[in-house]
């Protein structure tokens, strides 16, 4: 890919690319502070529940770089309130909040006990973040590989790829990894109103990729799996519930429940890092209500009358019942998803035999 | 209401308001020949299927005001080549024909016997069929007043209102019939991509007649059913064949399996005039595939990347069993609508007596 979501720099500074410029710009952005990677975050200079999480990592290693003070009590005390301001930058994608308890846990560990060891392992620990990420993508790519035909036409919601994570990303990771295993996958890109995450940015990617595709309004699948067939759905996701229930970009939902009235399977794809055991039921899933000119303009285009009211649900919940499986780096869960997911998480944490 | 979507002059002239510039301009345009009013049809300076309807009986008005011929037989040559025409601008609407049908039947009334009294019937034929769309649309306000309850949350999708017919509208008719009978209407505007009339022109038009109401992307409706409640949804339709298949702007088929999911009452308003007898199931109805800059573009901005495939089909079907009742100027429609569409015209056709 000729691009990178995110890369950290060895002076010192996050690089963002400005995913809102896309497709038209390529635009690099660094960053030395966490209160602009926070506004960064909830800007959506950086989108996708893994990209996010790794960004917030490494803002925490860029206070810690900065940071001029000599006690280790008064490092935690700063790392603590730019912990704060970026827990807040976005509340769905559990992502987030999971990277930084990872950032956390190494900020608490007692093995580091001076300042420039807190520092350092704040640094290493978000490399780690970043790193495992991609590892983590390409391994869901090649589990959900057996749940793609040989000739598959596929809608694909949001954007779930390169942009979105490290690397192969997630669900695209896996309509990648059976492109380049040599089946024939055509892809219809859901346009992700109000965003449109997928006209810009998925349709950039699969081109970038050369896998055929066609960019349809969000209203359209339906149709397509009745005159023409569709043989499965793929999406991310921003946070699963421990009973399978998934929120992720607004969309989703109609698609799940239009795809289940067609018999065609809808799959979830997302690292165990998106999996919230503490959050029971998706209706306990905040949503985030987004700005109103996300849907009454388009590119600063005035659409709509002025000053309509707006309803603007960043995330919907899709019922795990629509959920045909949820394809993770340590395999495909099908449902019961109160038993098997937990049950993946006790895999995941057992000591290796 | 400020405007009228079409409008006779006496002087021989058809006025159509560009809707393709609404919300931020309201501008007129007359029009002289059938040639431009095709091609307005085409590229939906007019729209809505009643509204192409009476636009189309216009454009024949308009040949018949400017021939110069002398014989019967040359005037119904030049009828014959602009009906031609007219009915090749659109091909998913069926009120285009029907109105269309009504003109010849006039042209080939044998009490027409000159020139001159073929020009004046269609004229009148013309200002009939617009007078007819309008008392037509009031009573179906009026039949579809019982099925709203005094507090509703209401789902519509595109434009159905006085610029997609005369005066009252079909779906947002029931709307405003309601509003004015006192009932709390809310209503949830689906945006309606890729054209956008449900942002630009029902919110418009709710706007105008003081209708509560909050534009959403389509993909939301269902997570609004879910976490909000909505009490029903009501929509237009392009053709409704003998079976109760409805042919209906894009998104319509995904918010009616929605609807269907969370038990919503879903409503089908449309005149006699949209219902096909002689297309015996949905799936035969052609679906019209417009320009890819449909969705590309929002406002002449590009949002894809260049050159990106495209799927745009601007109708789809719903088929019969997700539809709740049917609501006509003659009354309320149940299933099973291959029988009970069927006893509405043998009914409207006989003699009353």
């Amino acid at each position: 890919m000729g691009f990178r979501s995110l890369e950290w720099l060895d002076h010192g500074a996050l690089r963002l690319l400005d995913q809102r410029l896309l497709p038209a710009q390529k635009t690099y952005v660094d960053y030395t502070d966490y209160h602009t990677v926070a506004a960064a975050i909830r800007e959506m200079v950086v989108r996708g529940a893994p990209a996010i999480g790794d960004t917030a990592a490494y803002g925490m290693a860029l206070v810690a770089r900065a940071s001029q003070v000599e006690t280790v009590e008064a490092l935690r005390a700063e790392l603590a309130q730019a912990d704060t301001v970026l827990r807040a930058s976005r509340p769905t994608a559990v992502n987030l909040f999971w990277a930084l308890d990872r950032i956390q846990r190494v900020i608490n560990d007692p093995a580091n006990a001076t300042v420039a060891e807190i520092k350092a392992a704040i640094l290493s620990e978000a490399h780690a973040i970043a790193l495992d990420d991609a590892n983590v993508c390409k391994q869901i790519g090649l589990n959900g590989l057996a749940l793609v035909p040989d000739e598959a036409t596929i809608i694909h919601h949001c954007n779930t790829g390169s942009l979105a994570t490290q690397d192969y990303g997630t669900a695209l990771g896996i309509i990648r990894t059976a492109h380049e295993h040599g089946k024939h996958v055509h892809v219809l890109v859901d346009e992700t109103r109000p965003r449109l995450q997928g006209a810009r940015l998925t349709a950039w990617e699969l081109r970038e990729q050369g896998i055929p595709h066609q960019v349809i309004v969000d209203g359209a699948s339906g149709h397509f799996m009745r005159r023409l067939g569709v043989d499965l759905c793929v999406v991310g996701a921003d946070r699963i519930a421990a009973n399978g229930d998934t929120a992720n970009k607004i969309g989703t939902y109609n698609l799940a429940v239009v795809a289940h009235a067609h018999g065609v399977p809808f799959y979830v794809a997302a690292p165990l890092s998106t999996i919230d055991l503490k959050t029971p039921h998706g209706d306990e899933i905040e949503i985030e209500e987004r700005t109103p000119r996300e849907i009454t303009h388009v590119e600063g285009v005035q659409i709509t009358p002025d000053d309509v009211q707006v309803g603007n649900p960043a995330f919907d919940v899709t019922p795990a019942q629509y959920i045909t499986a949820i394809i993770t780096e340590k395999g495909i869960v099908y449902p019961p998803y109160e038993i098997n997911l937990r049950r993946l998480f006790d895999l995941a944490e057992a000591p290796s035999a």
